[in-house]
């Protein structure tokens, strides 16, 4: 059973304030939680329909029904089992190799989406502009599919640190370099921006090499590329050439 | 207003079924229909919250309330506008340049997206098995952002199809040959699997050209990318030697 006060609890979880306040965030579906169990994020309580995690102690978990899952769960179909974990510190920046840094990712998918290719192409370290979407968002964990446990992000003021730094900073815009004949480091920072208006004027000034993703279409009329999409474009072309 | 007969008929068209019997579909927002608009597509009827579309007839527009919109939107948060439209006849498969296969591909978003990069690349031809979402799902046409109009889309006997072809046929594996070293044609076809599975076993068997996306994270732990990032780094890498 879940008592009122875990009701209260998780569900509270899903708005950043109160995942802040508790330091606690939750997954769902055995394969999400297993990732974050083995990557030693720390088990608060476990929720499951079924007996299973046979390697998670019995003090930290319940068992409990569809019914009582239905009305924890943040997802329109609920999963079988949800998981509230402790969140981890904030770790220090990692300057090494590639850095993505996202100013003001605001769709949770999408933010999922990035941190995956990121983990598939090795990039350690991504910095977010404080407006981008949390990454304790369960949406946002859901659509990692663990590599959250493997790419480390940073919460900063994204205009003083591109200020400060030393490496070569890219980022994408519709009237930059062809990507596709540009020179690209194996250490820069690549910026990305966000879903609407793209990269925020302030950042624009401090951006040295502009590329861009060349349309082929005929027609011409494709906007751009969703910011995902556009990611695994640029991450894909940092990574050919090494 | 929005009579209850115009209530049940839209909610319907949620459903594939419904809109194939009535050969209708469903688009949101002052952008996507507007797309349509432009492209052709025969407005059945268009609801709106304001007074805008002046270029509609009268009789082809219903100013409706916020309320209203809300019970016929299938969208969590409803737009400004709700525009259903005749259900184009299937064209002919163009066989020019590069085809998309996709074998049973499930998530809208995904497709949305994967029409969205055809439009960017200029690949004029999508074939989907008869299991794949279907292109009117009110989902899938939120996803392309009006590039519906400019990609022809088939549903057909996807075997059956590349059984006959005379065009090379590449596919996505996990084993295949490092797709930045491989030899990319400008006309073939390239199939993407579904989802949690892959591309099933009979239509593996067809494919002469097997690629892959290395991986370069050092913890080889991401099982897979998601089928529309990997269509963004194919797309990209066969785009990138014309």
């Amino acid at each position: 059973m879940v008592s009122k006060n875990q009701l209260k609890l998780i569900t509270s979880l899903q708005q950043k304030k109160y995942r802040n306040a508790n330091k606690l965030f939750f997954a769902e579906g055995v394969k999400g939680i297993q990732e974050l169990l083995d990557s030693n994020f720390e088990l608060e309580h476990l929720y499951s329909t079924k007996n299973d995690f046979s390697k998670v102690s019995k003090e930290l978990k319940t068992i409990i029904s569809d019914d009582d899952l239905k009305k924890i769960s943040a997802l329109a179909t609920a999963n079988s089992c949800l998981g509230v974990f402790k969140m981890p510190a904030e770790k220090p920046i990692v300057e090494t190799g590639l850095i993505l840094a996202l100013d003001s990712i605001r769709d949770p998918g999408n933010l999922g989406t990035i941190l995956r290719l990121c983990d598939w192409f090795g990039v350690e370290q991504i910095i977010c502009s404080k407006e981008t979407v949390d990454l304790f968002n369960p949406k946002v964990i859901q659509a990692t599919m663990g590599s959250i446990s493997r790419v480390n992000v940073n919460y900063i003021d994204l205009k003083a640190f591109l200020v400060e730094t030393n490496l070569p900073i890219f980022g994408t815009f519709m009237n930059g370099e062809n990507i596709y004949k540009s020179k690209l480091p194996k250490k820069g920072i690549i910026v990305l921006g966000n879903e609407a208006n793209g990269i925020s004027n302030e950042i624009e000034e401090l951006i040295q090499n502009k590329v861009t993703i060349p349309r082929f279409g005929v027609a011409q009329k494709t906007e751009s590329l969703n910011v995902a999409t556009a990611t695994a474009i640029v991450l894909s072309e940092f990574h050919r050439v090494s």
